[in-house]
Order: C-alpha cells, then sequence, then structure tokens
C-alpha cells in the first residue's frame, strides 16, 4: 500500500539509518563505521550485491547470507514495471516479498530510465518514457520515485537524479546538476515514511566546481547520506578518482558515503581509500554467470580448458560454497554443460570474494595499515 | 581411472548393496525397506532426483539433502560424452566430482543412445550412434557401459538392455528381450569394481509371457537389484500396472525393485502397491523449471494470474524452502521475471513434495494403512 497522503514529512533529524565512523585511517580518507538500519546493522565498507527484480540471479537468502552479503540493492524500475510496487506492498513489502530480512536500498529508477526505457524525454518535471517490458508510456518524476520507493519499503530510498552519458559538454552537465538539486530538493518534500532513509546523489562528471556546488546544496537539504553517481558510466581511472576525490571531501562525516555502480576489486580498494562506505554492482554476479571469476590472482575464466582435469578450488583459501566443495574441473564442466550450478557458484564465489575484501578493507583501517593493503591487493591482482 | 583389465570378476554373493524389508503391507504388495550402500542407507520406497549432468539442475547438494533427497541418478550417455568418464575418473569419481556423499545410481546409456543420439544402430553386439553434442561416431556395448559406470563410480550401475518403443510388434519386443538377456550376462561378466552393485532390468512390453522370461533369465544371473525397464514410454496406465505385477512377483524378495523413469505422484502410489521400492524420473524437477508444482490437491502452475497477490504459501504444510519463505505471488514473479530462482524453488519444493509422499508411504506400509493412505491421496489428486 502507498502511504496516505494526509501524513506529514517525517521531522528532519529523526534519522531511520544513522552512521557511526568507528576507525580512521590514518594515510588515506578511507573509514570503517556501522550503518544502522530498521533491518540491523551493516559493517562498512560494505557491498551490496545487486537484486535487480527483487532476486539476486540465483541465489536463496541464505546463500546470499552465507557468502557474506548483509544489504541488498533493487532496482525500482525493474520493479515498479513488473511486478509493480502495488503488488510488492500487497505481499508485504519488499523484505517479506523476497524474504530478506536484512536491510535494502532502492535506487531511484532514474539510471535505468535513461538507459533501458525506450524514447526516454526529460523536463525539468520529469522523465516520460516507454517501458522496455511492453512499450507502455509512463512517467517518472521526484515525487513518483519517492512514492514507488515507499511502497516498495527499502530501509533506502535514493533521490531521481539525472545522470549525463559521457562524454558530455560541461554545459550539458551543469544543467544535470542543476536539476538534480531540483529534484534531490523534491524528493526531499515529498518523502513520507519515518522509518524509510533517503539519500541524496551528487552529480557533475569530473568538473570539481559542479561536484562541489552539487554537494553543498544537498548537504544543505540534511539527507540521511550521499551517493556519488555519474561514475562507472565512461570515465578514465583518473577522472573517477578525481570526481571521488572532489565529491567526498566536502560531504559530512556522520553520514554513509555510497558509491553507485562499481565492483571491480580495484575500484573499491581506490573508493575506500577516497572515503566511500558502500558500493553495489552488478558485476560479481553478472561476471559469475559469464563464468569469470574474481581471485587474489586476477580474473579466473571457469571456461578455459587449462581447467579440465584441475582438482584445485577456484581459490585457494576461500570458504565459499564453490571452493569449498567443488574443483575448477567440476566448475569448467558446468558451464561447457550449460548447466544452472555453473552460474550460481560462480556468482556465491565472486559474492564471496568482494565480502572477504570489504572485511579485511575493515580490518585494515582499524589496524592502521589500510594503505599497504591496498598496495599488497593491487599489486597481485595486476592490471 | 578405468579398474586394471586383470583384475578378477567380484566373487558372486558379495553384495555392494543390500536389501532389507522391515515391514510388509498386508493389502497389497507394498514393502518398506532399507537399502545398504557405500554411501549409506537409504529408506525405501525411496525417489531419487536425477542430476544428468552430475548436477540436479540448478540445485546445490545441501538443498537437495534439506529438500528430503538420499540418493540421485546420474546419465552415463551424457556423462561419458561430457566431460567424459575418464575427466570424472582424473576428478576423484562421481560421488566427489558432483560433491554428493550420498548414494547414487547411473543407468547405461541405452536409453539415451535410442532416445537422443541420432542414428544409432542397435545389433547383437551393441549400439553404434552419432553424439548429439557433435556428431562424433561412438560404440556403447554391454562391457562399454560396464566400464564406463565403473569409471564413473556410482554405487549402483545399470545392465545396458533394450527398450523398444512402443507400440512395437509382439516380435520385435521378443527380440528385445532376448538381447537385453544376453546384454545382462555380457554386462555380469564384464564388471571388475566390487564396490559397486549391478541391477538388471526386466523387459517384455505388455506381454506376461516375455515379461516371465526375462525376468528368471536375469534372477538366474543373481544380479544385486532388479529394474522394471520399458515403462512409462508410451503406455496406457493399465498396461503399466500389469507389466509392474508380471514383472514383480517373479523377482526375489531380498533383492532392491527399481521402476526406471516414473515420477507422477499417482504412478508412484500404483507402483508401491506393486511392490516397487525405487524410482527416478526428471519429471519434479523439469515441471518445476516450467512453473508446474505438484501438490496433494493435484498440479498448482504458478504462472497463473491467480497467483499474482496471493501470499500464501505453494502448499500450506510443505516445509521445503520454497513453502516456508516464499509467497505465491513472488514465486509468480520470478517465473515471469524469468528469474533462475523460480525454477529452484519450484524444483525444491517438488522433490520434496514426492520425498514426503515416499516418507508417508514408508509410515503407512509400516502401520498397515498403505491401501487407504493411496486411495485417499489419488482422491486428493484428482484425475
Amino acid at each position: 500500500m502507498s502511504p496516505e497522503p494526509t501524513l506529514e514529512a517525517p521531522p528532519r533529524g529523526v534519522r531511520p539509518v544513522r552512521f557511526t565512523a568507528t576507525a580512521r585511517d590514518a594515510g588515506s580518507a578511507a573509514r570503517a563505521g556501522r550503518l544502522d538500519t530498521p533491518h540491523g546493522p551493516v559493517e562498512t565498507p560494505a557491498f551490496m550485491p545487486v537484486g535487480t527484480q527483487a532476486t539476486v540471479k540465483g541465489l536463496t537468502p541464505d546463500q546470499l547470507r552465507e557468502a557474506g552479503s548483509r544489504m541488498l540493492l533493487a532496482n525500482t524500475y525493474h520493479l515498479a514495471l513488473r511486478p509493480g510496487e502495488e503488488t510488492v506492498a500487497a505481499l508485504g513489502g519488499l523484505h517479506r516479498f523476497m524474504a530478506w530480512d536484512g536491510p535494502i536500498l532502492t535506487d531511484s529508477g532514474g539510471f535505468q530510465v535513461f538507459s533501458l526505457a525506450q524514447r526516454a524525454k526529460i523536463t525539468d518535471h520529469g522523465a516520460t518514457f516507454r517501458s522496455h517490458l511492453d512499450g507502455r508510456l509512463l512517467e517518472l518524476t521526484p515525487e513518483r520515485a519517492v512514492a514507488i520507493q515507499e511502497a516498495l519499503g527499502a530501509d533506502v530510498a535514493m533521490c531521481l537524479d539525472q545522470c549525463p552519458a559521457l562524454p558530455a559538454e560541461k554545459a550539458e552537465i551543469a544543467r544535470a546538476v542543476d536539476r538534480t538539486i531540483a529534484w534531490a530538493a523534491r524528493c526531499q518534500d515529498a518523502r513520507r515514511r519515518p522509518d524509510q532513509a533517503l539519500f541524496g546523489i551528487v552529480q557533475g562528471g569530473a568538473h570539481e566546481d559542479l561536484r562541489g556546488r552539487c554537494a553543498e546544496a544537498l548537504i544543505a537539504m540534511d539527507f540521511d547520506g550521499y551517493a556519488v553517481g555519474g561514475v562507472s558510466v565512461g570515465e578514465s581511472r583518473e577522472e573517477v578518482r578525481r570526481a571521488l576525490d572532489v565529491s567526498v571531501h566536502l560531504l559530512p562525516e556522520d553520514r554513509p558515503r555510497y558509491l553507485m555502480g562499481v565492483g571491480r576489486p580495484q575500484d573499491l580498494l581506490d573508493a575506500v581509500h577516497a572515503g566511500i562506505d558502500m558500493f553495489d554492482c552488478v558485476m560479481p554476479t553478472r561476471n559469475g554467470r559469464n563464468a569469470t571469476c574474481f581471485t587474489d590472482a586476477g580474473p579466473v575464466k571457469l571456461r578455459n580448458a587449462a581447467h579440465a582435469r584441475d582438482p584445485r578450488p577456484l581459490e585457494e583459501g576461500c570458504d565459499c560454497l564453490a571452493c569449498s566443495r567443488f574443483s575448477r574441473g567440476y566448475l569448467r564442466h558446468l558451464f561447457l554443460a550449460r548447466e544452472m550450478l555453473g552460474p550460481i557458484l560462480a556468482s556465491i564465489h565472486n559474492l564471496a570474494y568482494l565480502h572477504r575484501l570489504t572485511r579485511r578493507m575493515r580490518e585494515a583501517i582499524r589496524a592502521g595499515r589500510f594503505v599497504q593493503l591496498r598496495l599488497d591487493v593491487l599489486e597481485a591482482l595486476g592490471p
């Protein structure tokens, strides 16, 4: 059910999620912390697997938890189209629907409107587009993005933002920043659920002044957390680093910082170095379905003939289901035979790998050796 | 590794698997019992899920065990083609390969040669055929069927038999019976592994005299167990019942009886009534992948619009993962969204349903009320 429109907005300052930094690295902006949510705490830095359609592809909630997942992301655009947020609400909300009793974050739907929907048209009012499923004409405004997310009922909702595709003229990015700021204010005004946090999204491409302007405007609106958006959409590693540094140093210390759509191990190390606390990405599960697995020695491609009779696990020392029970030879067989269990096991490993990497980062930050850990892991991973 | 050809055949009478009937029904030929195998005991009547390519599609070993599976079937034809039995042996044999430490049965490969392979030619020597994967010309003889199965290393291997497609002339079925008997003798002579049982397969269609002749010839060869083959290949329910009654009453009391390829709840009830102990079938997992689920009230089709906002479990009282955590509405969403978790959960439920049905049959046989249970369940299931 959507919340009653007569409800008042929740008072500012009462935070549905609260972030506490528990340790800071001396040699970087890295920090370890805890995000308390209505569905329990999450230690940060944290990686969130993506459950696009209210399921992380092929994995049960127990398998996710065993792999180390604590907080999931679900996609508002996909769920609003199918089964529809009213159906999710009628079935008890997203947590009950997908049987995940840990924290969940939903994106605003904007990114998919711009990347997946057909003939999206954007005005200051919002976006109109046609569903990629059935061509229905639909509208996504800041108010609607909040209403859908409140019906879904995740612990954290995201503001509708505009993320221009790169490369783009600076003037175009500036217009997107203006719109992102205006939409963030409308999202803040539209919220009604006192048990759902709302994060603002800093845009601005690789332009220091635009990032700064966006961050300052959003900070003045006092969001529960802040995301850095518009990264991982085609820019160079150096541009990403600059966008991060510029965005992060302005953000308040007592709010979580979330880098959207980033999941390469190297990028996680860089982003935590820059002060980021949270991540999401389809990469571990998408790569896993495609037989490519993270290891500390770099990617392993399970279809490779070299693995045919290899009795060793995918990664020595990994305690995930794939590595503790199965050989590389068996995993290769599953992929060649097009068996579902291959993508399932590879996805489990890739998630376990990223969750282990975030745990190692947390421990290193607490022990004051994050900079060294980052260099060691980057060197082992290779280019 | 294939066994050394210099090894002698294991002495007759030393049984790698032993069957003990522990209870008999008064009103039917139904019996409850225990099959002791090198990988532990299995209570009968028992249903074996099919792991065609050394994996029950989409399910982990833990999920299988939790659904109630105790003994699995794997397909010799598929595994001999890919990854090859030598690869399975090099990776520690089938149990280690697929990380299933319970009992496994392999079929002989014959059924798939006749149903899947291209241009199969059958002579008294064996079958030549082309692989359905790459067109390679291959041969399957009784000796080769045993050698492949010994390399795979299941607890129970099956004799190569010939199963004529129905409808068939009686003379053709008689020739298949002769060949099945001759091949069974060659399989018996070819075996070398003392830790692997070998079951004979009774053929003969719906002809009492042919079934009788086949059963008597196989019994004289003293197999560790006996299967009833050539059922579930197009005949009527009445023909199945006759074939079963005729085959089963000749078989020795102290050997397990296995009905191949049967998995409908109704057919399990009928076959246990006729004295069968073991079953296998792809139906629970194949139907599950297609969104059709067993329940005591008959099949439920999860794609049906009626389930869209139904918060109830697939089947009340079922303690499987699908029923204990998820709503019909969510399961329907998974299928409409083509998410892997739909087939996974529906397969888990269908297996749990059949395993529960066999447990109810065991309990009813012990309590002397199997005939009543069968009638009650058949009535609830409907036509």
